[in-house]
């Protein structure tokens, strides 16, 4: 019987990782569909890749309503985890692949962005191996159409986990395992081990803590705000990541800065957090941004730049709370002189978690 | 002959300053009205004043459309300034006077906010007097309709000005005559001497620096900033304004800081920056907040929170003026991996001055 891996979220990512397990043949493939399930049930998806070409009414091979829905095809051997990753949103990510990870059997990998994220994981299922996925590329799923432009590179590394008993083992055999079950041999993708995840998460930090997030609270492609910054912000935050890194035992090399430095020349390009706002919809703020100031205090760093974008980036997260219901002002309460505090409110609000 | 004072802005302040002095019967008024000023001119305005009361077709002595048009009623004794001040925007303030100052006779009053404001003025102007006039007042503009709801305050006192001849008596008549001839003898209004501009605008900047750019960067009131902020951001970037003002001379006292906290507990209240961003005009950036971090730069302080604050409001900004069409981007212009220089382009736009 073929290995089973559960990939939980059908966004551009998850469908091409569900795609490419599908291609090798070596894996039972489950894929959770949520708003799109009819769709998918009956029609499948169109996929328009730069890798595997045109396909038509594709479909892995068990499509499931939920989480829930795919823990009656289990035990799973692989969950891949493709959501966006927010721990103050409705429901972290812990409690949305609980349903289908098995104690002891189960590897997660993270396919997310961010630095920290494994500690949730770890922490809640601490028997299971937790993996680190990195993915590189451009892809997006609009109604069950699949727009693949940029090959799909996924490094797949292990997080520390001190506490697991054969740890290190049993996170070697799980990747060797998951590198022969998702490389295709036609060579549509491009899988493999990662031996620093969290060197190769930082090195991404100095692109996604700094554009993803300025972008965002200005509502501004990073295009726009470079020609405004004249190097005044946008390099500035990125040696604040630096500083962070170096604390957390990794010294970023220069030329990651002027990497991105330079990466949109040419095109005016909006980040997925910005794209995330503009819709209305929660994004990454604490993998991306608040975990790692988190490390600064910890580790005693003064990074003002990053931690005044963290306090904006919040006001504007907590905007879109409003907007969605998750946070409800009773005006009423606010009203009168003395009564008004706002710290008060906000461990008021904090508690609710919207 | 009456003494004559032009009054350019007809906005909430403008309209209002007009009204006291005409009400003292001692100046001939001249205001300047731009988009209605046909309204104005057939209909007057409509006052419902807290302290006036309601007043139908009310005009001053004269209604011009221009301050071009404004100088064939001059010379003027006293200009009084109550429009936006935006030194980076397409007309700076001595531009917009310039036709109706008379060398070494008309005072000029700068009813705006900000630090720093005088210098444009008093360089372009140096035989003339430059006074400070900060208002406090609630009161609104709009289609001709004035509500007037908090009493109109004007505390007027001189700009240093070693450059100019006699420049300290000079002033100080010119302050004594403008009391006279702007405080209503009911207690409509209430003018007075300000013994110390630089302080007074320093203690203002407290909530303008800190309050409409935040609000305006993360588009939201001040009361749901405050909600999230539990004192990480607010209270610093004060304390740092307090840095720049004690490096200027001015040691704040610390119930400034205090006072502005809590001055908006129990109302949801939205600053005027934030108004005129989301109204798609440009706001006062350079006045509010540039200007305090260029002294900051003098004095060889560090203030970061400010310094990143001022570089996304520049970015928002740079956002309002490409809607508004001051600046359009030719987007071939930046395609093409290696022809792409972001502070090159900076500098390109800033010598366009849209």
């Amino acid at each position: 019987m073929l290995p089973k891996v559960l990939v939980v979220g059908s966004g551009g990512v998850g469908a091409m990782m569900a795609l490419g397990l599908t291609t090798t043949g070596k894996a039972a493939v489950t894929l959770v569909v949520r708003s799109d399930y009819a769709h998918v049930i009956e029609k499948g998806y169109t996929i328009d890749s730069v890798s595997y070409g045109h396909i038509d009414n594709w479909r892995p091979h068990n499509v499931v309503r939920s989480v829930h829905d795919a823990a009656k095809n289990g035990p799973y051997d692989f969950l891949v985890l493709t959501t966006k990753n927010i721990p103050d949103g409705p429901l972290p990510c812990e409690d949305i692949i609980a349903p289908a990870v098995t104690p002891g059997k189960t590897t997660i990998i993270l396919v997310q962005n961010g630095i920290g994220i494994h500690h949730p994981t770890i922490k809640r299922f601490p028997e299971n191996v937790v993996l680190s996925g990195v993915s590189l590329i451009g892809s997006s799923n609009i109604d069950c159409h699949v727009n693949h432009v940029r090959k799909d590179e996924l490094l797949v590394g292990a997080f520390a986990n001190p506490g697991l008993a054969d740890g290190e083992k049993r996170a070697s055999d799980a990747i060797k395992t998951y590198l022969d079950l998702a490389q295709t041999k036609e060579g549509f993708n491009l899988v493999e081990y990662d031996p620093d995840p969290n060197r190769t998460r930082w090195e991404k930090l100095v692109f996604n803590s700094v554009y993803n997030t300025i972008t965002t609270v200005v509502d501004q492609d990073i295009t726009r705000c470079l020609i405004v910054d004249g190097n005044e912000l946008v390099g500035p935050a990125m040696d604040e990541i630096y500083k962070i890194a170096a604390s957390d035992g990794v010294v970023l090399d220069p030329s990651v800065k002027e990497k991105y430095i330079h990466i949109v020349d040419g095109i005016f390009y909006t980040p997925s957090m910005l794209i995330d706002c503009r819709k209305g919809q929660l994004f990454e703020l604490e993998t991306i941004l608040g975990n790692p100031l988190k490390i600064a205090k910890q580790n005693g760093l003064d990074v003002p730049i990053l931690t005044t974008i963290y306090w904006l980036l919040s006001m504007v997260q907590f905007r879109v709370k409003e907007q969605r219901g998750g946070i409800v002002l009773k005006k009423d309460e606010y009203r009168g002189k003395d009564s008004f505090n706002a710290p008060e409110l906000f461990r008021l609000h904090q508690e609710k978690k919207p």
